[in-house]
């Protein structure tokens, strides 16, 4: 599958990418440091401001660099990278660069330059965080507000998914835990009541 | 399929449940009053003790429930319950009696008494409220702490998910959006890099 364009996701769109619960990366740099982590536990919360929450512990590198660079970039891996996306969630970036260890080539987001995952991605969401200091100390849950998002339009466009054979390679993953995925591969379409 | 008893799910696998981002089926219950609704953001939070955040927007019916009963269970629908969830998040439950109109017949969970459902789904996580006016009133985020879960064994079983063409009636959704669900159908091992 040859690498295409992203296209910009209107705001009001962007609920639509996480809404049926992807595993996503969450990418993240301040100061010259940057890292990538999978994570399973993140959901839109609103859809206009679009908002998100996601989940990163208190210990872990990306918190810090999401602290310290004011927010950080979901991003929707595809089926393609589920041995990646794997490993971006078993190791840490104090460690080394995963980026580099991983062969993710990020460039800078439009708006808060942070960065974003195309080749292999579905889609991606920058987001600045919305600092909430006591649900981050309780719960680990991280706020933000997407304030750009994009998506590669073979998979999803005009605010739509379209999961087909001929773009697996598209398709989101879903951890179902100890490297095993769901791959958002089959539809199902609800008939009224 | 025949109706299977559900087994319960230790409570240090119960993130297990949400990891892959499943719609779920809200119920609530209170003061004799009941109702039944779809929510496609919710997540874990934290594996011990297991805790969850659901969104519920504070003009719902589950809302004013929840709040008065002081808990919720996250029911997980299966593929053969596609019309009754999307039918679930496209009414009020102040209009009349969900679990009626939709031929849901729940029971009392173990620890808070609150509406279980079991035939047509997956599994349950019954949940104690823990309120966080702020989230609330913000996000519209609740959190609660998971006091009891249980899962149809032909699907989960020792803390893993095992999706078949034999229990396809049991796979999990994941609303993509205007009643179009992906089915957890088809699985991906990652290798270790």
């Amino acid at each position: 599958m040859p690498n295409s364009p992203f296209q910009p996701v209107e705001l009001h769109h962007a609920s639509r990418l996480l809404n049926h619960g992807p595993t996503v990366l969450v990418t993240t740099a301040a100061g010259g440091r940057r890292n990538v982590m999978a994570a399973a536990w993140s959901m839109p919360v609103e859809f206009t401001p679009p908002r998100v929450a996601v989940v990163v512990d208190k210990a872990t590198f990306t918190r810090e660099l999401l602290v310290a660079g004011g927010g950080f970039v979901l991003c929707i891996p595809g089926a393609a990278l589920a041995d990646a996306t794997f490993a971006a969630g078993s190791r840490s970036g104090r460690d080394g660069d995963k980026f580099d260890a991983l062969g993710l080539q990020p460039r800078p987001g439009p708006v808060l330059g942070l960065p974003v995952l195309e080749a292999g991605c579905a889609a991606w969401l920058e987001c600045r965080w919305l600092p909430e200091a006591h649900t981050e100390a309780a719960y680990d849950t991280c706020f933000g507000e997407v304030v750009a998002a994009a998506a590669d339009p073979r998979v999803f466009a005009e605010g739509r998914w379209s999961l087909r054979p001929d773009n697996a390679d598209l398709h989101t993953l879903h951890h179902l835990g100890g490297g095993l995925f769901a791959r958002a591969a089959q539809t199902v379409q609800a008939r009224p009541l």
